[in-house]
Protein backbone atom coordinates (compact mmCIF):
# COMPACT_ATOMS: atom_id res chain seq x y z
CA UNK A 1 0.00 0.00 0.00
CA UNK A 2 1.52 3.80 -1.01
CA UNK A 3 1.70 6.37 2.04
CA UNK A 4 1.43 9.80 0.45
CA UNK A 5 2.61 12.33 2.89
CA UNK A 6 0.88 15.41 1.58
CA UNK A 7 -1.26 18.55 2.39
CA UNK A 8 -4.35 19.84 0.59
CA UNK A 9 -3.18 23.33 0.26
CA UNK A 10 -0.16 21.52 -1.70
CA UNK A 11 -0.90 21.45 -5.53
CA UNK A 12 1.93 19.07 -6.15
CA UNK A 13 0.27 16.44 -3.87
CA UNK A 14 -3.26 17.15 -5.12
CA UNK A 15 -1.76 16.14 -8.70
CA UNK A 16 -0.40 12.89 -7.48
CA UNK A 17 -3.44 12.01 -5.69
CA UNK A 18 -5.51 12.73 -8.62
CA UNK A 19 -2.88 10.64 -10.99
CA UNK A 20 -3.22 7.69 -8.51
CA UNK A 21 -6.80 7.55 -8.33
CA UNK A 22 -7.28 7.66 -11.97
CA UNK A 23 -4.53 4.97 -12.24
CA UNK A 24 -6.89 3.35 -9.83
CA UNK A 25 -3.93 2.72 -7.10
CA UNK A 26 -4.83 1.98 -3.30
CA UNK A 27 -3.24 4.67 -1.34
CA UNK A 28 -3.61 6.55 2.14
CA UNK A 29 -2.85 9.97 3.35
CA UNK A 30 -0.26 11.29 5.95
CA UNK A 31 -0.84 15.14 6.27
CA UNK A 32 1.81 17.47 6.80
CA UNK A 33 1.73 21.13 7.36
CA UNK A 34 4.31 22.89 4.26
CA UNK A 35 4.67 25.70 7.09
CA UNK A 36 5.62 23.55 9.68
CA UNK A 37 7.58 20.28 8.79
CA UNK A 38 8.19 17.86 11.40
CA UNK A 39 12.30 16.60 10.97
CA UNK A 40 10.33 13.24 10.04
CA UNK A 41 9.64 14.80 7.32
CA UNK A 42 13.04 16.23 6.62
CA UNK A 43 14.96 12.22 6.98
CA UNK A 44 12.52 11.11 4.21
CA UNK A 45 13.05 14.59 1.82
CA UNK A 46 16.00 16.82 2.46
CA UNK A 47 14.67 19.14 0.10
CA UNK A 48 11.85 20.06 2.33
CA UNK A 49 8.92 19.92 -0.23
CA UNK A 50 5.51 17.77 -0.65
CA UNK A 51 4.70 15.00 -1.42
CA UNK A 52 6.53 12.27 -0.52
CA UNK A 53 5.93 8.84 -2.12
CA UNK A 54 6.45 5.37 0.41
CA UNK A 55 5.89 2.28 -0.88
CA UNK A 56 7.29 -0.88 0.72
CA UNK A 57 10.47 1.21 1.97
CA UNK A 58 11.06 2.32 -1.28
CA UNK A 59 10.75 6.37 -0.60
CA UNK A 60 10.35 9.68 -3.10
CA UNK A 61 10.40 12.84 -3.41
CA UNK A 62 10.06 15.06 -6.31
CA UNK A 63 6.35 15.64 -8.11
CA UNK A 64 7.55 15.20 -11.40
CA UNK A 65 10.19 12.28 -10.43
CA UNK A 66 6.77 10.83 -8.76
CA UNK A 67 4.72 11.35 -11.55
CA UNK A 68 6.87 9.81 -14.25
CA UNK A 69 8.01 6.77 -11.79
CA UNK A 70 3.84 6.29 -11.37
CA UNK A 71 3.70 6.43 -15.28
CA UNK A 72 6.73 4.07 -15.72
CA UNK A 73 5.22 1.75 -13.16
CA UNK A 74 1.53 1.56 -13.34
CA UNK A 75 0.96 0.87 -17.12
CA UNK A 76 -2.62 -0.35 -17.23
CA UNK A 77 -4.11 3.10 -17.16
CA UNK A 78 -1.89 6.14 -19.53
CA UNK A 79 -1.71 9.33 -18.16
CA UNK A 80 0.31 10.48 -21.13
CA UNK A 81 -0.18 10.65 -25.04
CA UNK A 82 1.66 7.90 -27.15
CA UNK A 83 4.18 9.87 -29.14
CA UNK A 84 7.57 11.60 -28.05
CA UNK A 85 5.74 15.15 -29.45
CA UNK A 86 2.73 14.73 -27.59
CA UNK A 87 4.65 13.62 -24.55
CA UNK A 88 6.19 16.70 -25.07
CA UNK A 89 3.69 18.89 -24.95
CA UNK A 90 1.75 17.22 -21.79
CA UNK A 91 5.44 18.14 -20.14
CA UNK A 92 6.12 21.53 -21.11
CA UNK A 93 2.14 22.66 -19.97
CA UNK A 94 3.20 20.30 -16.22
CA UNK A 95 6.53 22.73 -16.40
CA UNK A 96 4.13 26.21 -16.76
CA UNK A 97 1.66 25.14 -14.22
CA UNK A 98 4.88 23.69 -11.63
CA UNK A 99 7.15 26.67 -12.03
CA UNK A 100 5.42 29.29 -13.65
CA UNK A 101 1.91 29.55 -12.45
CA UNK A 102 3.71 28.38 -9.13
CA UNK A 103 5.75 31.23 -9.06
CA UNK A 104 3.00 34.01 -10.25
CA UNK A 105 0.06 32.87 -8.57
CA UNK A 106 0.45 30.14 -6.18
CA UNK A 107 3.46 32.42 -3.92
CA UNK A 108 1.47 35.92 -4.59
CA UNK A 109 -2.07 34.26 -2.93
CA UNK A 110 -1.81 30.82 -1.17
CA UNK A 111 1.18 31.80 0.86
CA UNK A 112 -0.29 35.04 1.27
CA UNK A 113 -3.36 34.11 2.49
CA UNK A 114 -2.90 30.60 4.17
CA UNK A 115 0.97 30.05 4.81
CA UNK A 116 1.76 33.54 6.37
CA UNK A 117 -1.11 32.98 8.25
CA UNK A 118 -0.38 29.84 9.92
CA UNK A 119 3.47 30.54 10.08
CA UNK A 120 3.76 33.91 10.85
CA UNK A 121 0.46 34.98 12.04
CA UNK A 122 0.26 37.73 9.60
CA UNK A 123 -2.54 38.74 7.54
CA UNK A 124 -1.78 38.97 3.62
CA UNK A 125 -0.13 42.12 2.38
CA UNK A 126 -3.13 43.18 -0.04
CA UNK A 127 -0.31 44.51 -2.86
CA UNK A 128 0.77 40.88 -3.16
CA UNK A 129 -2.41 39.57 -3.54
CA UNK A 130 -3.48 42.14 -6.22
CA UNK A 131 0.07 40.54 -8.25
CA UNK A 132 -1.44 37.12 -7.90
CA UNK A 133 -4.72 37.84 -8.71
CA UNK A 134 -3.72 39.71 -11.73
CA UNK A 135 -1.13 37.37 -12.76
CA UNK A 136 -3.84 34.51 -12.64
CA UNK A 137 -6.32 36.34 -14.89
CA UNK A 138 -3.32 36.11 -17.97
CA UNK A 139 -3.51 32.05 -16.63
CA UNK A 140 -6.86 32.01 -16.83
CA UNK A 141 -6.80 33.23 -20.18
CA UNK A 142 -3.83 31.23 -21.10
CA UNK A 143 -6.22 27.91 -20.14
CA UNK A 144 -9.37 29.63 -21.84
CA UNK A 145 -7.36 30.06 -25.38
CA UNK A 146 -6.57 26.13 -24.66
CA UNK A 147 -9.91 24.66 -24.58
CA UNK A 148 -11.03 26.41 -26.83
CA UNK A 149 -8.68 24.70 -28.88
CA UNK A 150 -8.51 21.31 -27.90
CA UNK A 151 -10.23 18.64 -26.43
CA UNK A 152 -8.23 18.35 -23.14
CA UNK A 153 -5.15 21.18 -22.32
CA UNK A 154 -2.34 19.21 -23.91
CA UNK A 155 -4.38 17.60 -27.19
CA UNK A 156 -7.04 14.99 -27.93
CA UNK A 157 -6.93 12.84 -24.07
CA UNK A 158 -6.69 13.80 -20.85
CA UNK A 159 -3.10 13.51 -19.35
CA UNK A 160 -1.41 14.68 -16.58
CA UNK A 161 -1.42 18.12 -17.81
CA UNK A 162 -5.32 18.38 -16.74
CA UNK A 163 -4.92 17.23 -13.90
CA UNK A 164 -1.36 19.77 -12.60
CA UNK A 165 -3.38 22.26 -14.18
CA UNK A 166 -6.77 21.45 -12.12
CA UNK A 167 -4.74 20.65 -8.98
CA UNK A 168 -3.02 23.92 -8.90
CA UNK A 169 -6.83 25.56 -9.86
CA UNK A 170 -8.33 23.78 -7.35
CA UNK A 171 -6.45 25.39 -4.68
CA UNK A 172 -7.05 28.74 -5.70
CA UNK A 173 -10.81 27.73 -6.01
CA UNK A 174 -10.99 26.73 -2.23
CA UNK A 175 -9.87 30.13 -1.84
CA UNK A 176 -12.48 31.71 -3.84
CA UNK A 177 -10.31 33.75 -6.03
CA UNK A 178 -11.08 32.13 -9.40
CA UNK A 179 -12.67 34.37 -12.00
CA UNK A 180 -14.75 31.46 -13.65
CA UNK A 181 -16.99 34.58 -15.25
CA UNK A 182 -14.76 35.84 -17.51
CA UNK A 183 -13.27 32.62 -18.96
CA UNK A 184 -16.12 30.44 -20.56
CA UNK A 185 -13.77 27.70 -22.29
CA UNK A 186 -11.52 27.27 -19.17
CA UNK A 187 -14.82 26.48 -17.08
CA UNK A 188 -16.69 23.98 -19.03
CA UNK A 189 -12.83 22.26 -19.26
CA UNK A 190 -12.67 22.13 -15.45
CA UNK A 191 -16.21 21.34 -14.92
CA UNK A 192 -15.24 18.44 -17.17
CA UNK A 193 -12.04 17.34 -14.68
CA UNK A 194 -13.73 18.48 -11.71
CA UNK A 195 -16.43 15.74 -12.32
CA UNK A 196 -14.05 13.06 -13.13
CA UNK A 197 -14.16 10.11 -10.17
CA UNK A 198 -10.67 10.77 -9.46
CA UNK A 199 -11.38 14.75 -8.32
CA UNK A 200 -14.32 13.13 -5.86
CA UNK A 201 -11.43 13.50 -2.50
CA UNK A 202 -9.97 16.64 -3.53
CA UNK A 203 -13.40 18.23 -3.27
CA UNK A 204 -13.65 16.94 0.03
CA UNK A 205 -10.42 18.68 0.98
CA UNK A 206 -10.55 21.05 3.92
CA UNK A 207 -7.75 23.22 4.89
CA UNK A 208 -7.46 23.86 8.58
CA UNK A 209 -9.13 26.77 10.07
CA UNK A 210 -10.33 28.00 6.11
CA UNK A 211 -13.53 26.94 4.86
CA UNK A 212 -14.00 26.36 1.21
CA UNK A 213 -15.29 28.86 -1.01
CA UNK A 214 -19.60 28.19 -1.71
CA UNK A 215 -19.23 27.02 -5.19
CA UNK A 216 -16.05 24.68 -4.44
CA UNK A 217 -17.15 21.35 -4.32
CA UNK A 218 -20.35 22.28 -6.77
CA UNK A 219 -20.44 20.67 -10.33
CA UNK A 220 -22.92 22.55 -11.57
CA UNK A 221 -20.48 26.28 -10.61
CA UNK B 1 19.40 20.73 -37.47
CA UNK B 2 18.15 21.69 -33.80
CA UNK B 3 18.45 25.19 -33.14
CA UNK B 4 18.87 25.69 -29.80
CA UNK B 5 17.76 29.56 -28.46
CA UNK B 6 19.40 30.05 -25.44
CA UNK B 7 21.66 32.70 -23.18
CA UNK B 8 25.06 31.53 -21.03
CA UNK B 9 24.08 32.72 -17.72
CA UNK B 10 21.27 30.44 -18.11
CA UNK B 11 21.31 26.66 -15.82
CA UNK B 12 18.57 25.38 -18.36
CA UNK B 13 20.03 25.99 -21.57
CA UNK B 14 23.64 24.84 -20.25
CA UNK B 15 21.94 21.49 -19.18
CA UNK B 16 20.30 21.01 -22.69
CA UNK B 17 23.49 22.08 -24.43
CA UNK B 18 25.71 19.64 -22.74
CA UNK B 19 22.93 16.50 -23.11
CA UNK B 20 22.67 17.36 -26.45
CA UNK B 21 26.52 16.96 -27.02
CA UNK B 22 26.26 14.00 -25.04
CA UNK B 23 24.35 12.07 -27.68
CA UNK B 24 26.45 13.69 -30.22
CA UNK B 25 23.85 15.78 -31.87
CA UNK B 26 24.54 18.09 -34.51
CA UNK B 27 23.28 22.28 -33.27
CA UNK B 28 23.76 26.17 -33.74
CA UNK B 29 22.98 28.20 -30.95
CA UNK B 30 21.16 31.50 -30.79
CA UNK B 31 21.74 33.78 -27.78
CA UNK B 32 18.52 36.36 -26.26
CA UNK B 33 19.11 37.75 -23.41
CA UNK B 34 16.96 36.95 -20.35
CA UNK B 35 16.21 39.78 -19.32
CA UNK B 36 15.92 41.57 -22.51
CA UNK B 37 13.48 38.78 -24.48
CA UNK B 38 12.53 39.82 -27.80
CA UNK B 39 8.75 39.23 -28.56
CA UNK B 40 9.98 36.76 -30.98
CA UNK B 41 11.15 34.55 -28.34
CA UNK B 42 7.24 34.91 -26.52
CA UNK B 43 6.05 33.93 -30.01
CA UNK B 44 7.97 30.72 -29.48
CA UNK B 45 7.61 29.83 -25.84
CA UNK B 46 4.88 32.30 -24.30
CA UNK B 47 6.57 31.06 -20.78
CA UNK B 48 9.08 33.51 -21.94
CA UNK B 49 11.88 31.31 -20.23
CA UNK B 50 15.02 29.42 -22.19
CA UNK B 51 15.99 27.37 -23.39
CA UNK B 52 13.96 26.83 -26.25
CA UNK B 53 14.31 24.10 -28.86
CA UNK B 54 13.64 23.60 -32.76
CA UNK B 55 13.88 21.20 -35.02
CA UNK B 56 12.46 21.44 -39.01
CA UNK B 57 9.45 23.41 -37.15
CA UNK B 58 8.77 21.50 -33.83
CA UNK B 59 9.22 23.75 -31.60
CA UNK B 60 9.36 22.85 -28.10
CA UNK B 61 10.04 25.11 -24.54
CA UNK B 62 10.81 23.67 -21.04
CA UNK B 63 13.84 22.15 -20.31
CA UNK B 64 12.57 19.30 -18.53
CA UNK B 65 10.14 18.74 -21.39
CA UNK B 66 13.17 18.96 -23.44
CA UNK B 67 15.34 17.04 -21.89
CA UNK B 68 12.77 13.65 -21.69
CA UNK B 69 12.22 14.53 -25.27
CA UNK B 70 15.63 13.80 -26.07
CA UNK B 71 16.03 10.83 -24.09
CA UNK B 72 13.20 9.18 -25.94
CA UNK B 73 14.13 10.50 -29.48
CA UNK B 74 17.79 10.11 -29.59
CA UNK B 75 18.56 6.57 -28.03
CA UNK B 76 21.88 5.33 -29.09
CA UNK B 77 23.59 7.35 -26.33
CA UNK B 78 21.26 7.19 -22.62
CA UNK B 79 21.32 9.48 -20.01
CA UNK B 80 18.65 8.06 -17.48
CA UNK B 81 19.07 4.83 -15.68
CA UNK B 82 17.85 1.58 -17.02
CA UNK B 83 15.84 0.72 -13.79
CA UNK B 84 12.39 2.95 -13.18
CA UNK B 85 13.64 3.81 -9.10
CA UNK B 86 16.98 4.66 -10.88
CA UNK B 87 15.41 7.15 -13.21
CA UNK B 88 13.10 8.41 -9.92
CA UNK B 89 16.17 9.40 -8.64
CA UNK B 90 18.07 11.13 -11.58
CA UNK B 91 14.91 13.61 -11.38
CA UNK B 92 14.38 13.62 -7.81
CA UNK B 93 17.74 15.55 -8.41
CA UNK B 94 16.84 17.61 -11.33
CA UNK B 95 14.21 18.82 -9.69
CA UNK B 96 16.11 19.74 -6.72
CA UNK B 97 18.67 21.22 -8.71
CA UNK B 98 15.85 23.05 -10.90
CA UNK B 99 13.81 24.20 -8.16
CA UNK B 100 15.75 24.67 -4.70
CA UNK B 101 18.83 25.41 -6.22
CA UNK B 102 17.56 27.68 -8.63
CA UNK B 103 15.14 29.29 -5.68
CA UNK B 104 17.53 28.95 -2.74
CA UNK B 105 20.76 30.11 -4.66
CA UNK B 106 20.64 31.43 -8.25
CA UNK B 107 17.73 33.92 -7.59
CA UNK B 108 20.12 34.94 -5.05
CA UNK B 109 23.54 35.19 -6.96
CA UNK B 110 23.05 35.55 -10.52
CA UNK B 111 19.73 37.31 -10.76
CA UNK B 112 21.35 40.13 -8.48
CA UNK B 113 24.53 39.93 -9.85
CA UNK B 114 23.80 39.76 -13.44
CA UNK B 115 19.93 40.15 -14.48
CA UNK B 116 19.76 43.31 -11.63
CA UNK B 117 22.70 44.84 -13.67
CA UNK B 118 21.82 44.87 -16.53
CA UNK B 119 18.43 44.82 -16.72
CA UNK B 120 18.10 48.07 -14.22
CA UNK B 121 21.99 49.20 -14.00
CA UNK B 122 21.68 48.73 -10.50
CA UNK B 123 24.60 46.55 -8.36
CA UNK B 124 23.94 43.73 -6.21
CA UNK B 125 22.14 43.89 -2.70
CA UNK B 126 25.01 42.73 -0.38
CA UNK B 127 21.89 41.04 1.91
CA UNK B 128 20.23 39.19 -0.85
CA UNK B 129 23.97 38.05 -1.90
CA UNK B 130 24.48 36.69 1.67
CA UNK B 131 21.65 34.52 1.86
CA UNK B 132 23.00 33.32 -1.55
CA UNK B 133 26.55 32.40 -0.58
CA UNK B 134 24.85 30.73 2.62
CA UNK B 135 22.09 28.53 0.78
CA UNK B 136 24.97 27.45 -1.97
CA UNK B 137 27.11 25.80 1.44
CA UNK B 138 23.85 23.66 1.78
CA UNK B 139 23.84 22.67 -1.75
CA UNK B 140 27.57 22.18 -1.77
CA UNK B 141 27.72 19.94 1.06
CA UNK B 142 24.67 17.86 -0.19
CA UNK B 143 26.38 17.38 -3.30
CA UNK B 144 29.59 16.92 -1.43
CA UNK B 145 27.94 13.50 0.59
CA UNK B 146 26.50 12.38 -2.42
CA UNK B 147 29.52 12.25 -4.60
CA UNK B 148 31.11 10.46 -1.39
CA UNK B 149 28.65 7.78 -1.47
CA UNK B 150 28.29 6.92 -5.26
CA UNK B 151 30.33 6.88 -8.39
CA UNK B 152 27.93 9.48 -10.10
CA UNK B 153 25.43 11.78 -8.42
CA UNK B 154 22.12 10.09 -8.94
CA UNK B 155 24.22 6.42 -8.86
CA UNK B 156 26.54 4.14 -10.28
CA UNK B 157 26.85 6.02 -13.55
CA UNK B 158 26.70 9.67 -15.39
CA UNK B 159 23.14 11.09 -16.20
CA UNK B 160 21.19 13.58 -16.04
CA UNK B 161 21.33 14.51 -12.56
CA UNK B 162 25.38 15.09 -13.25
CA UNK B 163 24.22 17.04 -16.08
CA UNK B 164 21.87 19.07 -14.40
CA UNK B 165 23.66 19.92 -11.30
CA UNK B 166 26.99 20.90 -13.24
CA UNK B 167 24.84 23.06 -15.27
CA UNK B 168 23.74 25.00 -12.39
CA UNK B 169 27.40 24.78 -10.58
CA UNK B 170 29.07 26.31 -13.95
CA UNK B 171 27.06 29.64 -13.91
CA UNK B 172 28.18 30.41 -10.38
CA UNK B 173 31.78 29.36 -11.17
CA UNK B 174 31.76 31.27 -14.00
CA UNK B 175 31.26 34.22 -11.25
CA UNK B 176 33.75 32.89 -8.85
CA UNK B 177 31.34 32.22 -5.96
CA UNK B 178 31.77 28.35 -5.48
CA UNK B 179 33.64 27.83 -2.44
CA UNK B 180 35.13 24.18 -3.74
CA UNK B 181 37.90 24.28 -1.08
CA UNK B 182 35.37 22.91 1.65
CA UNK B 183 34.19 20.17 -0.82
CA UNK B 184 36.62 17.79 -1.58
CA UNK B 185 34.60 15.03 -3.14
CA UNK B 186 31.88 17.70 -4.53
CA UNK B 187 35.13 19.30 -6.51
CA UNK B 188 36.84 15.68 -7.52
CA UNK B 189 32.81 14.79 -9.15
CA UNK B 190 33.06 18.82 -10.33
CA UNK B 191 36.30 18.19 -12.30
CA UNK B 192 35.10 14.86 -13.97
CA UNK B 193 32.15 16.19 -15.18
CA UNK B 194 34.60 19.35 -16.19
CA UNK B 195 36.52 17.17 -18.55
CA UNK B 196 34.18 15.55 -20.37
CA UNK B 197 34.13 16.43 -24.07
CA UNK B 198 30.34 17.28 -23.47
CA UNK B 199 31.44 20.41 -21.35
CA UNK B 200 34.13 21.68 -23.34
CA UNK B 201 32.19 24.50 -24.75
CA UNK B 202 30.20 25.69 -21.58
CA UNK B 203 33.57 26.52 -20.05
CA UNK B 204 33.96 28.90 -23.31
CA UNK B 205 30.70 30.94 -22.27
CA UNK B 206 31.43 34.06 -21.58
CA UNK B 207 28.55 36.53 -20.50
CA UNK B 208 28.84 39.37 -22.01
CA UNK B 209 30.37 42.51 -19.76
CA UNK B 210 31.63 39.68 -16.95
CA UNK B 211 34.91 37.97 -16.94
CA UNK B 212 34.91 34.51 -15.83
CA UNK B 213 36.55 33.86 -12.52
CA UNK B 214 40.22 32.94 -12.90
CA UNK B 215 39.82 29.38 -12.74
CA UNK B 216 36.57 28.84 -14.53
CA UNK B 217 38.12 27.24 -17.53
CA UNK B 218 40.71 25.07 -15.39
CA UNK B 219 40.61 21.24 -16.05
CA UNK B 220 42.92 21.67 -12.63
CA UNK B 221 41.49 23.92 -10.46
Amino acid sequence: MVLLVQHPCSPQSRKIRIGMSEKKMLFVLKDEEPWNLSTDLFKLNPAGDLPVFLNDGFVLSGSNAIMEYLEETSREIRLMPETPRERAEVRRLIEWFDEKFNREVYRNIVCEKVHKRFSKGLAPDSKILKIGLNNLNFHMEYIDWLAERRNFLAGENFSWADITAAAHLSVIDYLGDVPWEGYKNAKLWYSKIKSRPSFKDILKDGIRGILPSKHYADLDF
